[in-house]
């Protein structure tokens, strides 16, 4: 089994990658278990570890243009056609720069994500056999919720994406869902939630600052936040997600099944709750080194994270028997024990862990 | 107020010329009504009227391929940048064909709409007026729906194809809702039923047989049913459909809405009930001048048939005050009235016209 993971200098391509080289095999296509033998991570340019993975031999790192119809097929001809191939497709425009680029939205996240299916279709029509392909789709599709006040929105619910980022991971989700029945390959989409805590600088994402406003206290940083502290938004934790894309590509789809995507666990919080939560993590003799909180709220930023869905219910992820998100507190245990070098306050190992 | 129709050669195009020939004006943009000054009549061969619409001097006739971005803006570069325009796109390749040739389906039905919509774009971020554009989805486009059983499935259900055809609409479903919401245009979405009775020969479209059954009888000629009688299918008459685009096209969308999509008034018949409806058309005496009915069951016809949805709600087209569909008894009288010159039974003037 060899895995292409696009999107490979990104933060969730890198986790995704480490815990790859741990797994204890995957499941192809038959239900066969096989082991990772070679990790491609791939990238617009070569990608550079932040996290040791580049160092395994097993990993090979390559640059890509998914834009590109012939780097697309040139990069699955790098998986000899006998050998069972999976990709897992993360790369993407973010939120805040589809929306403000509509043409580099649709060129990479629809031409793009179009590009690689045509790839694995054209190898299973090579001889070779059915590719995983698990698409990284996103809870911002639900942008105009329908039914009662208050209600969930759920995995059966309609999709109206209210901004361009939605609607490219919408058509995405369509096309997998008919390459999957003509027999091209076996896709399965995750609609992510926005992952808490994310290390490093802030994202292109319209959401950055639901991990900015933990990571820059803890870093004795001031955080600015650009959106209402009191917007409610969905996540998942870092460790959640990565367990959980895993879960997904392994999991034995429903076969009458049309719809190949679930919504991921995910669980609403506001920025002021992670204040609070940051606040109750850090001991009280400690929170003078946190740097400050500042508002500065974006009138753009603030609309585009409220056209996101916020209440979510996520009934097939439970039936694929993924993992739930654990409370904010205990998110941000996690960012400190996995994440936590360039933190300003003690880093305690967690008593759960 | 200048129009383009695309598939311009098909029967809808032809009618929908025809009924925009007789209009009292449609309104723009901003609800000004305007009169039809010129009507470009558009397929990828020059038209030839089959309707004797084309003897109108407002009517052009032109060939273009959509599948080119270039013939596509050079198409609408006709329509001088200081006239209100106004495109229904019509054309698209049918739901057997789709399903046949998966590559052809993309190629027309995806990316051609997609250089349309560009195209339109284009005009608006080069000064002129944003066009409106009427986009013919489909009710295909519910293959696998949700909720409790026997529940008609609406405007605000989920969207999961179960043939390519429907994926393509549906897609650019969501191109539209997102070309309007950026304001590169006016888009709104008409679901169309199947349409009963169409004149001529038999199509590519799955569904052709639903004309069939009445027209090939009431010519003397044998209809083969490809698919069960038993089939449910949901369907709208020529006229009944031809008034709710036009409807559809003038009707002030709510603002709030961005979903720009509604299924159009329907009606669920089976083969069988139309036969019924034409014995009951057609007087005694004549029933011996009737083409004889063959049942030739085709499992991937009927498959594709199943996969359309048949129970349909259109609250939407309620609230925009489409007309409804008549009943099928009446739906074969109108095709006699205005197509029946083949007919080898004698055509009463229908008591209610």
């Amino acid at each position: 089994m060899e895995v292409i993971i696009t999107g490979g200098q990104g933060f969730l391509g890198q986790e995704l990658c480490r815990s790859l080289l741990q797994v204890d095999g995957l499941l192809d296509a038959h239900g066969k278990k096989l082991q990772v033998s070679k990790i491609i991570l791939v990238d617009t340019t070569v990608p550079v570890s932040r996290l040791g993975v580049n160092a395994d031999e097993k990993v090979q790192l390559e640059s890509v243009d998914i834009t590109s119809p012939t780097q697309c097929r040139a990069l699955l001809g790098k998986v000899k056609s006998g050998h069972a191939l999976s990709l897992f497709h993360l790369a993407g425009v973010m939120s805040g720069a589809a929306e403000k680029d509509f043409d580099l939205g649709l060129k990479v996240n629809l031409d793009g994500t179009r590009h690689l299916l045509d790839a694995c279709r054209a190898r299973t029509e090579g001889g070779a056999a059915r590719p995983k392909f698990v698409f990284t789709s996103s809870l911002a599709v639900f942008g105009e919720t329908y039914g009662e006040q208050g209600r969930a929105v759920g995995d059966t619910d309609k999709i109206v994406p209210k901004n361009t980022y939605g609607m490219t991971k919408a058509v995405c989700e369509l096309l997998v869902n008919d390459y999957t029945r003509k027999g091209f390959l076996d896709g399965r989409t995750a609609r992510l939630p926005t992952v808490i805590v994310r290390p490093g600088r802030p994202n292109a994402a319209t959401t950055s600052c639901f991990s900015g406003v933990v990571r820059e206290p803890l870093h004795g940083e001031d955080a600015v936040l650009p959106v209402a502290r009191t917007l409610p938004h969905s996540v998942t934790s870092t460790r959640a997600l990565i367990s959980n894309l895993v879960i997904l590509h392994d999991a034995e789809w429903p076969p009458t099944l049309a719809d190949r995507s679930a919504n991921l666990p995910c669980r609403p919080c506001t920025l002021q709750q992670l204040v609070d939560a940051l606040y109750e993590v850090v001991p009280a003799e400690e929170h003078s080194k946190l740097g400050k909180i500042i508002d500065q709220e974006d009138a753009f930023l603030s609309r585009v994270v409220g056209s996101m869905g916020s209440n979510l219910s996520y009934e097939r992820a439970r039936e694929l028997k993924m993992v739930p998100v654990p409370d904010l507190k205990t998110v941000i245990e996690e960012f400190l024990e996995d994440f936590g070098d360039k933190s300003v306050v003690s880093r305690k190992r967690r008593k759960t862990a």
